[in-house]
């Protein structure tokens, strides 16, 4: 501790002082089975429960990264699959890496690409080597394999990166579950050696992560079956996937609490995609530390507040005179400030502010939210906590 | 002096401890032709030349308000054809006006809605009594007159106020030319009557202005005409329109000095719609105090940075691999902390940060470049300061 790390972060202010060269997690308090904890990067620390806004293109849409960084977030995630396109991984690296890029100086988490290869490319075929498939920009022919993904990753210079996986779309049947889930355990072998050669190559450094993802649908036994072998390999940090993807809130938490229990206490764990408020608020209480989800921004695109008295629709023909502020509660001074009504005129008018206001106003609910979560685990009252806030944020489109 | 105004800006932070009550407006040098003055509104005092971002339907677009008023704005204007249309004068007023529901606490000038009725209702008819018209957003029918565009400006609170007029686009036959004017002239006598007694039954306070607005196409005769009974009405503050429609930049400039020397020298003159930089140096060059446009946030939008070098047009390959700043010499942060090769990219994704940034770089611009012109008017070095910055602004796509 103390060292600096070298080169990679040399052109990038370091968050802490004494700063980590290794990645490292540690559990600081428990509240029945959730965690409030810490994960330690050379480019910070990230607290856990942590709720990662999603930058998908280099850019948390309709926000600076200043308003992210201020609502509280200590890291953002990137997609793979849509920077490998645009602006491409081999620029993004000439031009000094993601960080730079982006002018995000804290961890960066990336995707593999497997889950949006699946969902947006238009044509594609996957092989035991990896997945073929077209831009949905350009229609223009590339690959994706467990190797090309860590490529990519480490180019762009994420400091915690994915396993290269195939997510299926649920429901499906329990042999295309299984197959996908041994596929992905074969993908997880091949990424860990890609990643351990680019460490050893100099194209990554041992601060970085790479984390295996366990898929299995919602069959408790291939969940147990993939996380096992995953534990085998020993990952730095286990993710979740294969969930929000169509099976429901009641079997997703089921199938969750099923998977957390094969994951080692001592290891960071993620679940990817997730999700509404109750969603987080379930998943931390079964021991869930890290999420991500387009939800806050793209909603808020669409004209819906996340407030501390439930969802606005600030479409809806009742806003329109309403000069209430969004959210007196909000620690978002855009939420204390700007009026429903003002807010439901400019999202009518389809104007650029009131979706800029919104993403504000929701990334910033998300992140008081896990702030309100590692308080509660930190003071052992979580359970009591989550009840009295799930009653107060499901509401819809509240007076 | 030092009396508040009463109910009106009760509820306004007031910018300057020593108010004014009334409108008025002082030179306090000039360099050349070319004018430094203060316009002294209840609201603030408006540094001239100004230059005054468009808030079209009550937001500068892809701007926060504080940025607007960061980059050195005193003033902004309202459309009162969007405005009318939605969400509606009579919802504004009762929400508290314009300023409230815009959170812009400085002056607010609004057009009288004549020039967009022209160009973006598809359905009108023009008698002596007004417009009717068709809503572009819905189809529904409106009449705008004289008495309703001032009844509407009343309703939304604007502190400085355009007589109802006919803008008609060029070129144009003479005889069309001069019936528009007339019209207009006629319409400026009803403007004022109904101004005068909105003030009078408490609609509108003495610290609000109404101004005259000069037609007359690129005929020196009927703009000369124009200038005159305008003059003889006695307005506060006279504007310059119908230029900036199809004439081009030096047919635009020629009139607009043979405008300008019939408008009395104790009175601002407002240049309505204008423009590039070069219109914006030309023009204060002749005596005009200010100025509105969309170009900074439209082009913007549409990739173009305004620098100190140049403009830019982002999108261009080359700028794909620069880690250059936008703007080195800029104000503006944003100009200096991102690269071209970053909002090349995110101009290119569509993505909104591209949209924002650049707008914002482009509203600090032309802030700017008033503050410069103030401070060289004020040196008494116009001309020179002219010169040199009209080579370095009008480049093309600079290395």
């Amino acid at each position: 501790m103390g060292e600096t790390p070298g080169e990679s972060l040399s052109s990038i202010e370091r968050p802490f002082e004494e700063a980590e060269t290794h990645f490292g997690f540690q559990v600081l308090a428990t509240s029945g089975l959730a965690r409030r904890g810490e994960i330690v990067t050379p480019r910070g620390v990230i607290r856990t429960p942590a709720f990662m806004p999603v930058g998908t293109v280099a850019t948390v849409k309709a926000l600076y990264p200043e308003q992210v960084k201020e609502a509280g977030a200590d890291i953002l995630l990137g997609n793979t699959y849509h920077l490998m396109l645009r602006p491409t991984a081999e620029r993004v690296a000439r031009l000094g890496g993601l960080h730079k890029f982006m002018r995000w100086d804290g961890p960066i988490l990336t995707d593999s690409g497997g889950f949006q290869v699946m969902s947006l490319s238009k044509i594609r075929k996957i092989t035991e080597e990896g997945v073929q498939f077209q831009s949905h920009l350009d229609g223009s022919r590339h690959m994706l394999s467990p190797e090309r993904s860590i490529e990519i990753q480490c180019l762009l210079g994420s400091d915690i990166q994915m396993q290269f996986d195939e997510c299926i779309e649920l429901p499906a049947e329990r042999k295309d579950v299984e197959r996908a889930m041994e596929l992905s355990l074969r993908w997880a072998e091949r990424s860990k050696r890609a990643f351990d050669a680019q460490v050893a190559a100099g194209g990554a450094t041992p601060g970085q992560a790479l984390f295996g993802i366990v898929q299995g649908g919602v069959d408790p036994e291939l969940r147990r079956r993939s996380a096992e072998a995953l534990v085998a390999m020993d990952f730095p940090g286990y993710s979740i996937g294969g969930l929000a993807v169509g099976e429901g809130h009641e079997a997703m938490i089921a199938t969750l609490g099923q998977t957390v229990e094969h994951l080692p206490a001592h290891k960071p764990r993620y679940l990817m995609g997730v999700g509404t408020p109750l969603d987080l608020i379930e998943s931390v209480r079964l021991g869930v530390d890290m999420f991500d989800c387009v939800m806050p921004t793209r909603n808020g695109r669409h004209g819906y507040a996340f407030t501390w008295n439930g969802v606005l629709n600030i479409k809806n023909a009742k806003h329109a005179d309403d000069m209430q502020p969004i959210d007196a509660q909000s620690r978002c001074p855009a939420a204390r400030d700007n009026s429903r009504a003002y807010v439901h005129h400019l999202i009518r008018s389809g104007e650029f502010l009131g979706a800029m206001i919104l993403s504000w106003i929701n990334t910033a609910f998300y992140q008081q939210l896990m702030d309100e979560m590692r308080a509660a685990i930190a003071e052992d009252r979580f359970a009591s906590w989550a009840e009295e806030t799930k009653a107060r944020v499901v509401r819809k489109d509240p007076a």
